[in-house]
């Protein structure tokens, strides 16, 4: 692949989520982006089909979940991968902004309402998968239902940045685990 | 006051909260929200000063929270009481429709950003409060931090409704409590 044109998609991607956070998604317009970006208007049309999947594309692009299945580690360990890296995107990051412009589009069109979904539920369904493992070796208690902790964590943080001013900070992810998953076994295990 | 003056204001705010659910903050006029409550413009400039104190008022008044610091009973049961409401109200309401385009409007505007954080931060509140007083009475464990529990328990319930296409049902209260607040001391207690 050309660089040249490697380096205006992805220019072109930035831009779009920018326009997305500022704009929101009824204001959003492909040439605005191409302006943004410092590329004609050919060029977007040309790479993308509409404004949905420039901004289904320019979000799986940019904002990449970390990947945790091989990584080995405790269960505990890449939850918390997983978390501190929502709270860091949600604290700060071009996607942040984006997700208030996300949740009210969803309410009016069921194009990016269906997407919004699809795409929330995906990210979860990692956080699900890992505090499932957990509970499957003991590190959780049996307790613990994996789907139901998934939302408790992943809820706390969205509504945080949805509902207060006073986004989750990465510090604070260790005290919330402890909250929803029990705390590490080392902890629960100590005599008095 | 004049029953009929007062029918008038109810229509308004009932207006007000349509008219948010489906034009936006942004998009929100006085003129339209008169129009659909069916009086003249005028009968409602009259009684607010704008769309946001018009937009605060009906929520105050159309989406009142349940009293539940003197009924009486177990902090269980007010703790449900209060998210049986909240997800009722999620589920389906007037309400309901406003809370994507506050949060959309509240990334946008310093003024509704401070009144959407407000207002949400008083409602949690009253939750805070009964789960602390379960805690002090040992009816959940002391290991409850009444903070955190109820960003989780609203986390939960704000997630469902504005992230995914699944808003949390009244029925399921139960169980999420459960998960957050641990099993009632019934089943805590009971030998195996």
């Amino acid at each position: 692949m050309d660089p040249r044109a490697e380096n205006s998609r992805r220019a072109i991607r930035r831009a779009a989520l920018a326009e997305l956070a500022e704009a929101g998604y009824g204001g959003f317009a492909l040439d605005s982006v191409a302006a943004r970006a410092g590329v004609g208007r050919s060029t977007v049309y040309r790479h993308w089909n509409g404004k949905l999947p420039l901004i289904a594309d320019a979000l799986e692009t940019l904002n990449e979940q970390p990947g945790v299945q091989d990584i080995g580690g405790t269960a505990r360990e890449r939850v918390e991968i997983l978390l501190r890296h929502l709270a860091e995107v949600l604290v700060s990051s071009p996607f942040s902004r984006c997700v208030p412009a996300l949740v009210h589009a969803a309410e009016q069109d069921a194009m990016v309402r269906s997407f919004h979904h699809e795409y929330s539920a995906r990210r979860r369904q990692a956080l699900v998968r890992v505090i499932a493992s957990g509970v499957q070796a003991g590190e959780f208690p049996a307790t613990v239902d994996p789907e139901i902790a998934s939302l408790a964590l992943s809820g706390v943080v969205f509504y945080r940045r949805l509902m207060t001013g006073d986004p989750v900070d990465p510090s604070e992810v260790p005290a919330l685990m402890d909250a929803v998953l029990g705390p590490p076994a080392a902890t629960r295990l100590k005599p008095s």
